[in-house]
């Protein structure tokens, strides 16, 4: 049995656990089995570039962030992209699937590399994606790894942050990522005690959260905003796309905590800072969790290839391993539910959401 | 509203995260709330000793380790014991539930306090428990609070473990807690990169058990097995609870660990050694993932309880809270499956179970 | 005995343990002693603000981070504006000391706050202060709290960049804290591999190193450099203050790595990313190392209190502590010796420094 | 220039990070610089089993726990022993020296590590020993590489079970490594907030530790105590090394925090308890500050090789790097001072010593 792998868009704590996990399934349980790894992502596989792993190249990777076959960007909009007489790079992909005769195709990647697997599923490739990401937001599947790694990282941040809050009498804005949905800000946020959580889901209203924000100090030294990358608020959210683009062009294209930043600082009394988490959420080793939760998904993306079940992708649901169909799941965002139980239960211990 | 709270049993992490969750959201959400803690477990509900607590007295315990409440154990089977004239101890609580006006109780407990729980509910004490334990073994939920930061905490020592037996090419046997069950055991084993996980549930060959370590030693440098405490060889499963006793004994009471490791360096040319991780796995401060565990258990027993669900333990079901009736649950234990998925794939990574 | 003890200045880890260790003496070793901690900094002294210390106070505050006096910032240059017939604010710090029948006056706090304790102690105060600063420029002693806390966490941070800029094949420059020295920069840098440093004491030049890049990424396929704040380049540093002002307003007042990732995505064919760590290496829970070194300068801190030692500061020299006179270090700076042995030493192993 | 290496002894964090600063420092400035990484210590060099070391070798292990290079512990006692007309373990090594035509041998390790390179040192082999122990015993330098990384994981253990002796109202005995000094269990003691320290170079006496802890238990709700391995009473202390040994093995051979457990349970009202910490202490990643000193030290040594200053070990003295002759050192041992600043001011805070 022939398998090709790659890791393809942004990195994600838990990438070398699940090829980890993947290879000793296959290397114990599958005869003859040769894994092809290709190197940077889907690049790899349009330009026939990869190595082919040994047991030993995966034994020492579990605790290791990163990947060790690398991994690329290519636009899911890019892949069937007509330039002259050149093929497609979805067609070089398919070519070269074929001329190294694989049985199949096994991706990890986000939901745009999903969009690209659903494509060579169409094609008529064997494809099973394994759904990576910190943002939580791979339609079908109750977690992906990576995500509880980046809450611990981002929860961790906002903890140091409140007590340099409370030593100075501040407000913090707190920009946690998430462009379009707010799980990471959102477990973060609760975690870390935070007093408010801004989220794309729920649009925040200016003026109410300076009254919270007013209230809120009177209780205590210090207000912990956390605030999700794609945070908007209940004007903007009333915009189309293009509007918004406008809009915030116009406010300098300064990130919204620092938007949130001066309109408090204008709005309240209080010295008002903002600061952003950045890359550190989404780099480095996993955490507990991940590691045991990418193990299972890479044996059980393994189990997959050796049964034949194709165009597929993993997940997990209600505590169990299984999988949705690519083409049913491709495309569609699992955001953060306004009026999910987690949501409603953290308004009534008093988490301000900005609505 | 007068309620009544304790913490009872063994310390674990995220007591105090579910304290504050449950006290917010009471002084939050209902009308002239009252909140009696009662401290050191059932100890202060027997003596009446408690002291009312505040928005300040939770505010700032989502971090701290342990129980603002103190705790104690109170076997279950001393509850109805009665001597001469005097009260029994189950008598003296419902005494002073009643004295005390408590419109309800709730006890932040594992299986032995939900044993408790379940008793003084038949006596007609509206109960509510909030299901504490690192060991993941109440029955009803698919998991508790303490568990995940547990498992963090031993999969960390298992790695450090890893690398001074790959310097020394030795063979080490690390126990981590868990008598009865395995949950913690199997979790960090597989988070940490385990060889071998020997659990009460899947019984270990000594013979097959140095086979495995012969085979492992020709691959790689060191054998690590994460061991629970009440892990046992085929022979012993065999016996009843009294002869294991008397064996045991016999076998000078030295832990699990320590016995394998003088049969396996009996039995293989390696250097084995033993190590106990102790009382490191229950104390200290929670993982992200056990503050919004806690939090949001803390915030649905409050629910709970202002609506008058009584009666009942809460519960983690797919992903959502939900309760239990507290007698259907009580004295029952969740094992790990030996045939259940997650333990199936491990094996097929190639991680040995003893069997 | 009455002693005043205040935390002036930014938030640094280690703030209450010192706090602590200097209580825990006082109430140990010195007779009818009376501890008031002022506010938020000198102002509590200004204003007459304060809280009278109690053992049950400091118990626990060992790992807490922030400070329980709370802190704020008061420019030293305004000390002694006089508005009208108001009194300075010196004056009125002078007069409450008198009032309050302090002995002495403890200040924690970095080069400003000892600029000003150092104004107190010439007008007949008697001030000890205790040198915190995650900067470790604080001239006269080998090293501070906080600032191996602060290593720690930046290199932790870098340590989760790298293993993102090798899955990306990028460059990435990472903003740590020091806007006049290096030393956060060059510690944390060294303890997380970076490939290059860039501090404020040795200006670097572009050419130099667009071409250290270009070299390294044959080598291997990520480049991490740890850009200190105040990095500049050499045309800069031959630059007056003014003139330097000017140059970076036209430069669109962009963080320094901001410029370095565009200035180095045009002088090399690599994907350059930057990002700033921020406020999160200022707060928090301290490390072993500061918990230790704070409780000792505590304690030393009282000593001297008892002993009547006053116009000092505590330092550390050669792994013992002592003191310095107030006025002698005031204003000065350590800065790291761009010849010192660690910095010869990292260069010999392959770190670039951009010079 | 042809040099040797090897690690020797316990695992110790900081090793690998020792060995990459060495390799860079001489890849880089050395030229024609071959480097042999001797296997499992002195055993390698007595087999003539090594790999020759390259840059990718060591790029890297700054972050990996262990050695790449294995270890072992070869009794110095051993080395000169003669058995028939067999050469001696030492002639073995002399030989391969010569044979391999190195210029030089540097070895990792502790005291043991050091007395055998000082006899190859006689011997005319040109030796460079670079200190390595978590014990910090090593005479002649303030601190070795792996000394820092134990005292934090001993006081983040000490600190987990601070909140379970909270929760219970508990006495907690926690064995700290330390057969002969006590520096580890004296910086995790204070770091950690112990309420008292006991190690070998401060007999205790068991009544003035049962009225210490009774008075404690007064003020709070338990009591922590960090025991050295090697903590003696006053009485065993009296006793030559042999009577030692009898009264232990009368005592059963448990542990010295068992003993005190119960000794301490009969002479307070107190429930005492005892744990040990374990291997967990010795290995794993590095702490930053080690990362650091690891890497200067590995360099240091490296130059050292090139400059030709052989028959040394390097130290740090008063923050600068150094070396001392190894005839000077070898078979010292550096005790912590039971009149130091540390220790005094330790006890002028309130912690209890057992004297």
């Amino acid at each position: 049995m022939r398998i090709g792998i790659l890791t393809s868009g942004g990195d994600c704590p838990g990438l070398n656990a699940v090829l980890r996990g993947f290879c000793k399934y296959c290397f114990n349980k599958i005869k003859d089995v040769e894994i092809l790894g290709f190197l940077e992502g889907y690049a790899g596989l349009m330009n026939r570039e990869y190595k082919q792993l040994t047991p030993a190249d995966v034994e020492n990777i579990l605790d290791v962030g990163g990947t060790i076959l690398g991994t690329s960007r290519q636009p899911y909009k890019l892949m069937t992209v007509k330039e002259g007489d050149a093929p497609t790079k979805l067609q070089m992909m398919v070519d070269n699937y074929k001329k190294l005769k694989l049985d199949v195709l096994v991706t990890l990647g986000g939901a745009g590399t999903h969009k690209t697997a659903s494509l060579l599923s169409v094609e008529g490739c064997n494809v099973i994606g394994l759904p990576k990401t910190i943002d939580n937001d791979i339609y079908g599947t109750d977690v992906t790894f990576g995500f509880h790694t980046a809450v611990s990282i981002a929860a961790d941040a906002l903890k140091r942050i409140r007590t340099t809050a409370d030593s100075h009498r501040r407000v913090f804005f707190v920009e946690v990522m998430g462009n379009k949905v707010g799980w990471l800000t959102l477990y973060a946020g609760v975690a870390a005690g935070a007093d408010a959580i801004l989220i794309p889901e729920i649009p925040y209203d200016e003026d109410k959260l300076a009254a919270f924000i007013a209230e809120k100090m009177k209780q205590r030294r210090s207000v912990v905003i956390a605030v999700a990358e794609g945070a908007m608020s209940v004007k903007e959210a009333a915009m189309s796309k293009k509007e918004r683009r406008d809009y915030l062009v116009q406010a300098g294209g300064s990130p919204v905590t620092d938007r949130l930043a001066s309109a408090m600082s204008a709005k309240t009394p209080f010295q008002c800072r903002s600061t952003i988490l950045g890359h550190i959420q989404r780099g480095g080793e996993p955490c507990a969790f991940d590691k045991l939760l990418s193990t299972e998904i890479g044996a059980f993306g393994a189990h997959l290839a050796q049964v034949g079940r194709y165009g597929v992708t993993v997940c997990v649901r209600n505590n169990r391993l299984g999988f949705n169909i690519l083409t049913d799941i491709a495309g569609r965002t699992k955001r953060v539910p306004s009026d999910g139980q987690l949501v409603l239960l953290c308004k009534d211990t008093g988490i301000y959401f900005g609505d």
